[in-house]
């Protein structure tokens, strides 16, 4: 296998990841994820995911005690969110302005939901009213689940309010807030979000293998509730709870074994979170966003979304740019990766991703500056 | 947040790792797992997955083209396994002697699977005569399952030559391997099995948080002559081949974001497997346990199961010793975690992993010292 250990696959380059995420990773998350591995029923470890999920729990701003990383990526925190509050026939509106409301569309479906799917274009945003007409066109509708931060086309979703009409009608409100988590405003008990989730590898930078979720008490009785088994084990909120937090009867209960050493990192990850301030941080995504904005506008680029994410910025590919060629000149030469756009987006968008550790002047500065190069 | 950082919690011990998984990481998977971060789509990472699962293949003696890490712990293996291969209305037979057999009748009934549960005592393994009376009971059983490496028992169950009988029924063969893979000899290819999954957590010696998986071409068509979409979106085999294997037409496709930094480290995992070469590490953990086996003899303790595994080691716990007592200072003075008994088994077992870089001369040595001083 010696031509496996001489491969240069051995030494991972070092990027700017300015793409959708991954984001960068502090070196000081990288070296908590190298500690040295325990058992996941070691107390010392039980004390470190205790302390994780306090933090999310800061960081999600909430006191939901069920909030806790899913053992998997992102995708596995919208499925743990779905399997888990949705029984076969139940109605469900999904609203979907891009790739991550259709895929769940397709996870709800999966799980028996009957789903009202209702439609923004690419790149817009949801107003309330179009809302409350679907709560009022499918008035049996349990749940309805939005983005706030549209990772294939970078629009930001207002959430604030929402909750009022969601409730109003019996419903839970249950949010993707991949993108987000960390790098907008999201207060999920203030706005009264029901059900949330989110990844590790956006604006917290960490790597990926985790999926912060939480659930309000309210989607607590909507599962407590259930006549039938979540149809996945692996997600099974039911289980994961007496592991995570011990709670429902019975103290703490083995379930699978949890990705230590990626706790470690989530754990040092939020450590620095708070160590600047939650609300610090999210200015700085603001300001940062802010200067590529004007420096991609000087460029004579204009955005997709008529309402931004701080964290994702999605760009028209000017005429005439190479769309492939460019991002593999910012790569090879400057070592940035910058993303493709997704779905619809194939061919006509650029994302670029200021997120948690990636969101800095030198990062915009060196991007803009290898832009304006490549561009020529 | 100054009393999270300073907390003792920062700083992992050096756990002697010797329960049921997660067992010792050497060094150098802790420093793979620290390199920078990539993109998932990143040309160099996908040169990294693809030997990833090509060092997977040899581990698992199989040419299978669908090989590859599921983004999750074991328990998502199986339910990836499971959830691909099931339909609605699927008749199944489930072997159980465990704990882990258990789980599967749970994840296979969740699948809207009609599960036949066949059981031998816990400790105990099938023989072939039963599982071919099943299947004569039960001729329209599309699959049998069985766990080869029982991790709440310690039983091997033998494995070679049952494919003849399953597929002579037209059923398809599924394996837990999840504390064998790496240690015990298992010939995915040459024993006919058609899925597999494992953990990284156990005789690999990578940190947990992958679930290596395999499938042979016969449960591929099984999965391609789906009628239904598999429940789970996030281990859906039929999108995830696209994005580990290229396969399935359309070229390598965006999934979700695989566990970058954790592939790195199986990675070296399994570069450190094939160096020593996997009969040369089969063997050492034959020695290994042996080694133990005698020691325990010595000190009058005696086996659960009537044929053991050689990573995992279950033994009764001695009339009169204090099982959480002995647990926590085996912990407390010698920094040694060994495993409590799990199920019907809790209180009366104590399991003793030798798993991978664990599986030492040294450390069987501590632990029959340690012991030794502790059941005085």
């Amino acid at each position: 296998m010696s031509q496996l250990t001489a491969s240069p696959t051995a030494h991972p380059a070092e990027r700017i990841l300015l793409g959708p995420g991954p984001s960068p990773v502090p070196h000081r998350v990288l070296r908590a994820l190298s500690a040295p591995t325990l058992g996941h029923l070691d107390p010392q470890y039980l004390a470190i995911m205790d302390e994780t999920c306090a933090m999310l729990r800061e960081v999600f701003r909430t006191k939901n005690a069920l909030t806790f990383p899913v053992s998997g990526t992102g995708m596995a925190g919208m499925e743990c969110t779905a399997t888990n509050l949705t029984e076969p026939g139940d109605e469900v509106i999904v609203c979907v302005n891009g790739v991550f409301g259709l895929r769940m569309t397709d996870v709800f479906e999966r799980c028996g939901a009957v789903v009202h799917r209702i439609d923004a274009p690419w790149g817009e945003v949801f107003s309330f009213e179009q809302i409350t007409a679907a709560l009022e066109q499918f008035p049996k509708s349990k749940i309805v689940a939005i983005v706030q931060a549209e990772t294939s086309t970078g629009a930001h979703q207002p959430i604030e309010g929402l909750a009022d009409i969601v409730h109003a009608r019996g419903a839970l409100l249950l949010v993707d807030a991949v993108t987000s988590l960390g790098g907008h405003d999201l207060r999920v008990d203030e706005w009264g979000i029901d059900a949330i989730y989110s990844g590790t590898q956006k604006c917290l930078s960490c790597p990926p293998g985790l999926s912060p979720v939480s659930f309000s008490e309210r989607a607590l009785a909507r599962m407590d509730a259930r006549k039938t088994k979540p149809q996945s084990w692996y997600l099974d909120v039911s289980m994961l709870r007496k592991y995570y937090t011990g709670g429902g009867g019975g103290g703490r209960v083995y379930h699978h074994t949890a990705p230590i050493n990626m706790t470690y990192a989530l754990r040092e990850a939020l450590t620095i979170v708070l160590e600047e301030g939650l609300q610090a941080r999210i200015d700085r995504h603001t300001a940062m966003h802010q200067r590529l904005r004007q420096g991609l506008t000087e460029l004579g680029l204009s955005y997709i979304p008529s309402r931004s994410l701080h964290s994702l910025n999605c760009i028209r590919i000017p005429d005439g740019a190479n769309d492939a060629g460019v991002r593999s000149r910012l790569l090879n030469e400057w070592g940035i990766e910058i993303g493709a756009g997704l779905g619809v987006m194939a061919g006509k968008a650029w994302r670029i991703g200021l997120m948690g550790h990636g969101s800095s002047a030198r990062n915009v500065d060196l991007v803009l500056s290898a832009l304006r190069t490549a561009l020529k």
